[in-house]
């Protein structure tokens, strides 16, 4: 088969969201795309006539998907190590990112060590796994901090905070529960969040998507809006594109940052298309789903082209167990996610936005959000 | 289930294209898109995990197939009477457009009595079924005429060319072969062909996408562009509305016309997404496939927004059987079909452009074309 071929068999590893909207777009690019997920109705295995039903832990059954496929992308990080493992030695296949960035990045503390190894502004932090580490991260990072698990942690989950010295007691128990231990990390006190999704292709082309707001309701997205300017931003994205390089990183990676006021620090990294990048399925010409696509592809990637002044993403998190309903005259253009059940938290679609300079798209928005029954 | 629920089941009659691109549409809205085709492995069913193997001929299977939808669409205007007659039957479902619309559309020469009926401009034509009426029409349309099928013909397939009298004996053979008869029209001498896509919501509510100009070789849709005017738009516009109205049609509807310099003159109405409005997927904000299914549902439709002053699609025509492959470095946002076999003349993808004022946009598009492997 040409390597250009459009029919390409494209595996992902992970049934939800994500996998779905990348494979609404694998569709329109004409590949073949293949789902590796646990039950037949997950979101990205009904878009889709190619599902394997799997768990990334069942190694035997997983590389016999990964036998029938030309590529093969992830939605998640969190892929266990026997299955990163299992990935790294059917190297024929192209796997991106590659399962050892994965390693590295899936990992709080690894994560940050690289920040670190490339020079990329970051909160200060300090490794945990006893007690005295409590303590002394205490001292070492002025007092205060967030403490994180080093694996498996999203959306606010498997976050505690100290505050106050007398939080670490409670804290000291937390730490028998994680094999893979904790971080401390310094407590930043930032203006707001911003974010922005970075793209290097395998044939070493490298682009970066607008500068956005994001805005996070207990510890979940809540809305996206863009695009921005910061002064550090060009610094930043010189940082980002040289880890990349280091790293050869193929594929999209969402980068988390806070806005200090001066300063631009790098939260977090994740190494997929990143729900603050959903806006770009309405406001560019190719969208983070796309490009994620065409970097594995070895494609060239063509300039970023914004296609409105201002653009807002809202996110739908489920309120009840009620059914979602959108209202009839929605003026956003809706994205679910197909999931059979609503629950409070839960992440169930969101709606995208364009609007012209100067007008209040984001409390438009807000307000049509308030009109759905979520 | 809620009336505006966005889980419901909404069936299309037909596997290829069209229905594959409103099925990527439909996922993203959230409904569970079903395909009732003949092979599994067709365009639509591709991209969805709910596919009824069926022929449109099978009545049993295809009431068995209704009986589970909410909602009905067709791909195609050529579904066959015993077809209708089962849908017209099961008439709880709500079937889009309503299957009596496209008996009557269907058929070339009960749709060009239907534009009469609401006084729209259209070529002068002459039923034919006996050789005597291919004289009649000779005489009655001032000699040289274009022979068309009532029924099935499409792309250039079923339409016979009568430039001068001797013609005429060639023709009577065709006769015989066509149950449904034939239709002579006044042969037009048209500047340049131009279409749009019309919208009518279940709620009554109507819009129409913008005024283009559509390129045909060999029967075929080539390339499409625009926006354009033309002084008898508006006129034009009125008087579809008033017949969609007049038909209580929901859905979308093509509507392909001649400019001849000074009129427009409608050559004929496709009840269904159509080629020449492939360009909205990244010109609008809402595609014409979002737009149909919309309307289906009896949602409100927003006023259409441009997202850009110009707009090219490039057709992906297949010139061999060898494997389609598009260049490395494409510039325009690639749709392919998936079909796996490619053959001369068969419709395999298409290409959207979106350009600035006054930029050469169709001829890059057509230039960019000449890279593919087709």
């Amino acid at each position: 088969m040409n390597s250009h071929s459009p029919r390409r068999k494209i595996g992902f590893l992970g049934g939800g969201q994500l996998a779905r909207m990348m494979i609404l777009e694998a569709h329109r690019l004409g590949l073949e795309p293949h789902v590796f997920t646990a039950n037949a109705n997950d979101p990205a295995a009904q878009a889709t006539r190619f599902t394997t039903i799997g768990k990334l832990q069942d190694i035997k059954s997983l590389e016999n998907f990964l036998e029938k496929m030309d590529l093969v992308t992830f939605e998640s990080e969190f892929a266990p190590p026997e299955t990163l493992k299992a990935l790294e030695k059917s190297s024929k296949k192209r796997i991106f990112p590659s399962p050892e960035i994965m390693r590295v990045l899936q990992n709080r503390l690894s994560q940050k060590q690289t920040l670190q190894k490339f020079k990329i502004p970051t909160a200060h932090f300090f490794p945990v796994s006893t007690a005295q580490d409590l303590m002394a991260a205490w001292n070492s990072l002025n007092g205060a901090f967030v403490l994180k698990k080093n694996f498996g942690g999203y959306d606010g989950y498997g976050t505690f905070f100290a505050k106050k010295i007398s939080d670490l007691k409670g804290l000291e128990e937390k730490l028998q529960t994680e094999p893979q231990g904790f971080i401390a990390e310094q407590m930043i006190s930032f203006q707001r969040e911003l974010a922005a999704i970075f793209v290097r292709s395998a044939n070493g082309k490298t682009l970066c998507l607008p500068l956005v707001e994001t805005h996070q309701t207990q510890g979940r997205c809540d809305w996206v809006r863009g695009p921005l300017t910061h002064k550090q931003w060009p610094f930043m994205q010189k940082k980002i594109f040289k880890m990349m390089k280091g790293l050869d990183y193929v594929g999209a990676l969402g980068v988390e940052m806070f806005d200090t006021g001066r300063e631009l620090l790098v939260n977090e990294l994740a190494p997929r298309v990143h729900n603050s990048g959903h806006y770009s399925q309405q406001a560019l010409l190719e969208s983070q789903f796309t490009l994620h696509l065409k970097a594995g592809l070895g494609e060239h990637l063509n300039p970023v082209q914004v296609l409105a002044p201002q653009f807002v993403m809202t996110n739908l998190l489920g309120e009840s167990d009620k059914e979602l309903v959108p209202p009839n005259d929605l003026k956003g253009v809706l994205h679910l996610y197909g999931k059979t059940e609503n629950r409070p938290g839960r992440k169930m679609g969101h709606v995208n936005y364009l609007g012209p300079k100067g007008s209040k798209l984001l409390s438009a928005a807000l307000k049509e959000r308030k009109k759905f029954q979520l």
